[in-house]
Formats: C-alpha cells, sequence, structure tokens
C-alpha cells in the first residue's frame, strides 16, 4: 500500500493543498525528504501567486492530481546542505522557481535549457525522481537539488523579489533569447498583469521605449505614470492601433484569452518578433500574408528560462533594482486573494508572507 | 484622355496578355519607355510561369487590372543601356525577378532589402515612376532600371534557369535569413512544386539531410530517387509523422492551401522554425502551446529577397549546379500551360521560350 504524504519521507511538513476542484486551499500536512548528498534544505519565506497556480487548483487544464501544493515563485534560507554541495551553506538566501529535477544529460540540459527537457520536473504536482509526488512553495519548508537552487542577490528585497523566478524570467528569457534586449529598440507588452508588468519594467532596464497594449483601457494611467511605459494602445481602438503600425520592433504577449494577432503583427516592423508567452486554451488565427509581404515577421514562443539564465536574471534585477510591485498577503488571506486573481484584482502579484504566517 | 499601352512609350513591344477574368492569354500590343540613363533594355529569352501568374489572370485576389501581361521570372540578353549605366553592356546575359523599382531610400532599401520596401514597383501590374502599368515577361523586350537587373553566371543554363529568380530566391532566401543553411541540419520541405522543388535543392547544396512532407503520397518516389530528398512523410499518416516528432530543424512550408500547422510544429526540435513562403487565403490556425512549452518554436515569413541577395542566390546556384526541373513550352501551349498548372501537372515549372517562339 502506498504511504500517505505525510509518511513518505522523514522530514514533517505544513502546506496549504486544494483536494478538490473547488480550488479552496486548507491546512494540508505532508513530509520532505531528507536532505540528500546533494540537496538543499530551506524554510520557505515568501512565495509569489502564479496565475497558473490558479488554473492548477481548479483543474482548469484537467491534468490536476489532488492533494495538490501549488507555488513556484518561492525563495527563503537554508537550512541544512548535502555533504556533496559546496554552492550554498546553511543561511544562505536562494530561490526556487519551476522547476526542481531534470535529465541532466540531454542535448538541452547540456545547453542550460533545462525548461525545454522531456524529463523535467515541475515545482508542485510533478512525479519526482523516487516516484513521490512534488509540493510547492506554499509550504513551510523545501528540499531540493542544489542544481535547481538560486543564489539569492545579496540586499535583494525577498518579499517583492519573490515572483521574479516565474513571472520576472518568463519575460526576461525572450528578450534576450531574441534579441530584444538592445538599447534603443521599441517593445511592446500586450497584457498588463503579473507577467506584463515584468515585461515592462526588464524592457526599461535593456534602454527601450516601451507600449502597453492592453484591452483595459483603465490601466493607460497605472502604465505610463506608474510603471514607465511611453505609450499605451487600447487593443480595441482601431485609431490607435492604425497610428502605430509598423513601429515595433519586438511585442511580447502575456494574454492567455483569444485575441488577435493580426492587429499585433501589424505594429510590428520588418523582422520585427511577436512572442508569445501567455498560452491560450485554443488556437489562435493566423494570418499568413503579414508574416511575409509586410516584412518577414515572426511569430515564436518562449516558456520561463533555464536555471543559468534564471540566475543571471536575479543578478540583473538586482543590479537594476527591477523588481515586481506586489501586494504582501497572509497565508490565511490565499483563498481571497485566489477570488481577487480571478478577476484580475491585483496589481500585480500576490506574495505570501509564508515565513511569518504559516 | 490616357494614351493606350501601345502609344505611351516609343518601343514596340509584343506580349501575352489576360484581359478578363477568364485569364485566356492572347497577343497583346504595347510599348516600352525609351532606354533612361540608368536603364537596361533587353531582348527576353525565356520566361518561368509562377503559380501567381496564374492568380492574377484569373484575378483570384481580387486585386487584376486587366489588360495584364504576367512574368516575373526573366532573363535575357541586353539590347542598349543608359549612359549612366556601367554594370551592364549590350550582350550580357541579365535577369529580371519580381521588382522593377523600389524607392531606394527607405531604412529598408538601404539594408538591401527593397523586397520589403513599401514603395516596391513590381514586375507587372503595378504603378511605375511614370504612372505607366508595369507588364511582365511574357514579352519580348523589356527596359528595367539597372539596380533591378540582375548579371546571370557564366555558362549556367538560361532555359532552365529562368524560375530562380522568383522560385529560386523565395527558398534560399529564408534558408539563409533564418540560419537554416549550415551543413548538417535537418530540413523540412512541406509541398513538392514549383517552389518545394527548389526549396529540397538549395537545402541539399548547403549540405542538409532534407526530408519532404507531402499530401501527394505519389510524390514520394520523386522526391527521393529523382531529387535527392533523404525521406519522405505522408502529411496524412499520423504514423509517419509521430516517427518523425522533433526530429527538424527547420521547415521551409510552401503550401498555399489550408494545412495543420500543429502537425509540423510537432515535427521541429526545441528552437526549429517554420517558415511560411506560400500564403494560404485565410488564416491558419497556430496552436500557442507547442510554441511555448513543447520547446521555443518559431513560426516565420519570408517574401522573395533583395537585389544583392538574388544575385548571390544565381552565383550560388551556378557554382553549385542548383537548377529547377523544367518543362520547356511555345508561347502559344501558354494557355494549356495554365489548365495544367492549375492540376499540379507539372514537374515543376513551366518555362517560355519565348525568344524564339514570340
Amino acid at each position: 500500500m502506498a504511504k500517505s504524504p505525510e509518511m513518505e519521507h522523514p522530514v514533517k511538513a505544513i502546506g496549504l493543498a486544494a483536494t478538490d476542484p473547488s480550488g479552496i486551499l486548507s491546512p494540508f500536512k505532508f513530509s520532505r525528504r531528507a536532505t540528500g548528498e546533494h540537496d538543499v534544505q530551506f524554510k520557505i519565506l515568501y512565495c509569489g501567486i502564479c496565475h497558473s497556480d490558479l488554473h492548477i487548483i481548479k483543474n482548469d487544464w484537467g491534468t490536476t492530481q489532488y492533494p495538490v501544493v501549488p507555488g513556484h515563485e518561492i525563495n527563503g534560507v537554508v537550512t541544512e546542505v548535502g555533504k556533496m554541495v559546496n554552492k550554498f551553506k546553511v543561511g544562505d538566501k536562494v530561490a526556487v522557481g519551476c522547476l526542481v529535477g531534470s535529465c541532466r544529460e540531454c542535448d538541452l540540459c547540456t545547453k542550460d535549457l533545462e525548461n525545454y527537457c522531456s524529463k523535467q520536473i515541475i515545482t508542485f504536482g510533478s512525479k519526482d525522481v523516487d516516484g513521490t509526488t512534488t509540493y510547492g512553495g506554499y509550504s513551510d519548508i523545501m528540499v531540493v537539488n542544489e542544481h535547481f537552487v538560486l543564489r539569492w542577490p545579496e540586499n535583494f528585497p525577498m518579499d517583492a523579489g519573490a515572483p521574479l523566478v516565474c513571472a520576472g524570467i518568463t519575460t526576461y528569457s525572450p528578450l534576450r533569447h531574441y534579441g530584444l534586449d538592445k538599447t534603443g529598440l521599441h517593445i511592446g507588452v500586450v497584457g498588463l498583469g503579473g507577467l506584463g508588468h515584468m515585461a515592462l519594467k526588464f524592457a526599461k532596464a535593456f534602454g527601450s521605449k516601451v507600449t502597453v497594449i492592453s484591452s483595459s483601457p483603465n490601466k493607460r494611467k497605472d502604465a505610463i505614470e506608474k510603471l514607465g511605459a511611453d505609450a499605451f494602445l487600447f487593443s480595441r481602438n482601431q485609431q490607435e492601433l492604425q497610428a502605430a503600425v509598423g513601429t515595433l520592433d519586438g511585442i511580447i504577449d502575456t494574454v492567455s484569452a483569444a485575441h488577435s494577432l493580426a492587429d499585433l503583427l501589424s505594429l510590428l516592423k520588418t523582422d520585427g518578433k511577436l512572442i508569445m508567452v501567455g498560452v491560450p486554451e485554443k488556437p489562435l488565427e493566423l494570418p499568413v500574408f503579414p508574416l511575409l509581404v509586410q516584412g518577414r515577421k515572426v511569430v515564436a514562443g518562449s516558456a520561463i528560462g533555464g536555471l543559468k539564465e534564471t540566475q543571471e536574471m536575479l543578478d540583473f534585477a538586482a543590479k537594476h533594482n527591477v523588481l515586481p510591485d506586489v501586494e504582501l498577503i497572509t497565508v490565511d488571506y490565499v483563498n481571497t486573494a485566489m477570488e481577487r486573481l480571478k478577476k484580475a484584482d491585483v496589481k500585480y502579484r500576490f506574495v505570501i508572507d509564508v515565513g511569518n504566517t504559516i
């Protein structure tokens, strides 16, 4: 008979789990494995709430195995290290993002692209190497192979910074990979939520002019006055869109709802790139003509980033003071936060103060 | 009152024109301008029949202005040069592709991307700088600004070579631009027609392994035995497709009919690129999930090439003996050829022997 999550491993842990598609999170006792030779054990201090957490607890994608402990924007302080670990020591500040494992051997892993490894182990709801289920960061303690543990930069806020290891790298990586990180470019950001506001901040940090494109005209003020965007386009105003045709070098599209790619493609210059980081459930309509005749345009995707690049992103963020705008909440507010997140009522990321309130 | 095409210019010319959407081509008298300072006048020897010629004469895109003289895969021998022309002299072998003009001043033109200039003048059915209509290569003589005239390589067949300046550059340019021209890559070619067979030949010349993907299983033999493809996938056989998942570095998609991008994206490796050079009339369905999570894939387009790159392509083709497979026809066979082209009954390009039969 299979052991209960509470008995599988020796280290007692407590977290918040959803146990059915209502998605209600309630206290959940489980266990973490003993710290292996290459493992880092750490006390969790902060964990961001990613929109995918909400999808998973509600089983929106039909793949959720309950109970599920969400959370993959995690940081904390090292409490124990395995005997082969020399990268970290007790007391170090660390972070863990969406991945806690990969094969480490394939072509992609050897190129620091663990995020595309077909054997990747994701931070919660995945099968770990020992066959047990992975549980995420809405919990008090975590044990992770050192390769998947990031070093938190010195003097960098851990509360506001937590979402960087998902929302941050998801937007940083495509800007870097697709060459949209050059000073003087003009970058569009579609959707001003958790991902969008990070794309905006990184693009500004790279020295770009940034235009936010949103279906919520009431975000104009925030985008420009608070977040430093250079311009704002209301995506349902064809006149505004027309005036901006052919002006953008690249677009980071964070929207998961169905939307028009034709409008976005028209905003790009020749050789412009439309990068999707949100995942609409159904296929989008792709008009092919603009890709060719209106100037060799590119539509591409990007998913989080590899470990090496995630560390680079954290260091860049610390150096350039790129921090998410967050609302810090207590553990007992999480279910309310999920309700608000569903209505996009957050500017721009909830972070759970796990360390002080679990 | 506007002058008739026969009287607009001093140089008498004869060609084949469609005068209504039946698309029937019949003899048409018109005129070419006097050779200007920067112009090259040449006697046309050969002209390929591009599938877009068929679309235009039938007004399939709703944009045709009759009468129309098609043809943009043209070569011939120089008969006169303007006094400022020093690149060409009488007797030189030359070629003209899809473009006879562009602004020459914009950012794109200065980067040798005249093919994306918004003021480009296309070879037939366009307004020339003097307001007259451009007429294409189904005609006896042509006058073109030297910048848009290509040098035909020495000892390179002019009959079979004619389609290179459209079908050739359309497939050469994306292989080069998107980095799919490296030895040892594995390239997919979707559709084995005029464009597809050139994509296959260029990819082989670059040292790639090539897989042809086609909805016509009877093309398997030709693809492998005659054209040198390394493999063939019948696009409606899910088993064949499944066995090839994740194997291709890039795909040149030449198909203009509606088709599944999802199947093609699944064939790509991480960071693989699907390049569209055919233009389906209606938008295609783009599943976004594979672009991200299944490995940072790219969908992009490419349209012909700039003049500098077209010259480079001709020189490369001559050096590596890359030649279209053509069926040489006489002028009076053109209407029959159009009927056959409509049924894809050609291997793989018709070329009109204009010089000997007009």
